[in-house]
């Protein structure tokens, strides 16, 4: 069993599709991963959390953007921030609870988290990142006119906003972070990718507007802290072959050269499931011992090679 | 000099009334107060960070309120955690620039913190703490009629929306807190008087809407985690006698029995003195050595004893 291990929430799997998007349902969609996290760290795992928030900070932009004639919107950076601190509490008490169920006295806290970008990075020309609701064709294409967003269709299942994501260079926090989870601590960071900012030359930190993808800053923050074992929990039980297509095939076993084979060859969608493999594929070339990809629901089997699919060296 | 420190920001001095409540402007605003904190961890203090958030949540209130036709509004505990992270990203980065410019590589980091309250505390029944933005009478008038807000005239300096503000009675996360304090790391918790929550029969917590008077539960956090010395940063520069009035005379030094004298006789109001003074005397008759109130500009004279108010046993 590694020693410490790093376990990643999908935003989209915190706020479902179809559903109202209420904190209530919030709540229910976190409870597996949660209880799943109560469970592994009464044995003896050493666990951080981060998660995505896709949908909620598209969410909390729209609310900003609503009140725009008496509020001035807050910049997307800090709209990153306020959704680390509503989703960082929600997975904070759900765990919390978990724990009492278990009669653990196990401690857990969110850690609000910087994590600096390269304001060069060829993505702030290119925005990809899809944030909030799902909208028909013809609404994306008058909300592109008139607030100036860029709209993008998500793996065919409609069109959302999309904004700059570039890659992750440092988690500020990460020595914060590493520490607590060492003395015990469940710790939730990086959530939603962390709260991007760009680093001036005299060392100075501040915000910039982007998303940075949960997924490659779960690996950056999983190689700043050292985890052997990185769990991606998400909407699909295990990574299939022609996802979505007749005759997908799971795959309950993976190794990195396949992996950048089926990669190369375009069979992870670049919004959904390509970032996590490439973040495995980062996160096992530089001292990472194994990553599982699987449903919350299935994480406690998956981590006893019952489900999910596991990728390795 | 005591060992461990803990220092609160207020609200109102992070958005201020006349300001138009930008991001750039709550940087500027915290920036004295980020200055002072950042020389104090050269010199030795271990620091704990609290901060109002009274403008802020009220602010995003009026957000999910402008966007409900849209999406659910978010309940108020929320709205208090989604502050959490976007002043407690805030706080982190300036404090993090000023430890930068005075070349320390000491660090700095928010923890999203969970505060127990009574479910019967009288505070339910009558809501008292102001947030979000004043308004004219006919307006408040107005939005009490259409929200079924409670509206109230806070301090003669205009109307606001009041909530419910029952008294924290354990912070969650004190022992997390407690410890990265003591490991040096300048930790910002509690803001806006953290996340109210209810503890069940079985030891399991849920949200519940209100906002928590962020100087009972600095208060209570210092007792919590040990803290000697109590600094509540404010934007008046001391503690004035007949404040307001002609004749008003400023108080360098306050005992804790005329503290109380004074309380007792009105001298100071309950929606912003009053609890600052009721605080300093809860954490100096549970333990703590002193309480200093002063602005931020002068916190680093008031720790010399040459401004602001000192309260003492």
């Amino acid at each position: 069993m590694p020693e410490k291990t790093i376990i990643s929430i999908g935003g989209n799997a915190i706020i479902k599709r179809n559903g109202a998007g209420t904190i209530a349902e919030q709540f229910e969609n976190i409870q597996a991963a949660c209880a799943g996290i109560a469970r592994l760290a009464l044995d003896g795992y050493r666990i951080i959390v981060t998660h995505g928030n896709g949908p909620i900070v598209g969410n909390i932009v729209l609310q900003n953007e609503a009140a725009k004639d008496i509020l001035p919107p807050m910049p997307l950076y800090i709209c990153d921030a306020d959704s680390e601190g509503g989703l960082g509490f929600t997975i904070q008490q759900a765990v919390y609870n978990e724990l009492r169920k278990v009669r653990s006295a196990a401690e857990c806290a969110a850690v609000i988290t910087q994590v600096a970008v390269d304001p060069d990075d060829p993505a702030f020309k290119n925005p990809s990142k899809p944030i909030g609701p799902f909208y028909a064709k013809e609404e994306a294409a008058s909300l592109a006119a008139s607030c100036g967003w860029v709209m993008a269709d998500d793996s065919g299942r409609g069109w959302r906003r999309v904004v700059p994501s570039p890659r992750p260079v440092r988690v500020i926090e990460a020595g914060v972070v590493e520490r607590l989870a060492a003395s015990g601590v469940i710790v939730i960071a990086a959530g939603g990718g962390g709260v991007p900012v760009v680093e001036a030359a005299d060392g100075t930190l501040r915000g910039i507007d982007a998303v940075i993808d949960k997924d490659y800053a779960t690996s950056l923050l999983a190689r700043q802290t050292g985890a052997g074992l990185f769990v991606n929990l998400t909407q699909v039980d295990m990574v299939y072959m022609d996802f979505g297509r007749p005759g997908q095939k799971g795959l309950p076993e993976l190794n990195v050269e396949n992996a950048k084979r089926y990669l190369a060859k375009g069979q992870f969608h670049p919004g959904s499931m390509g970032p996590k493999i490439e973040s495995a594929i980062e996160f096992l070339e530089s001292g990472g011992q194994e990553v599982i990809i699987t449903s919350p629901e299935l994480m406690g089997d998956a981590l006893k090679g019952r489900a999910g699919t596991r990728i390795f060296k």
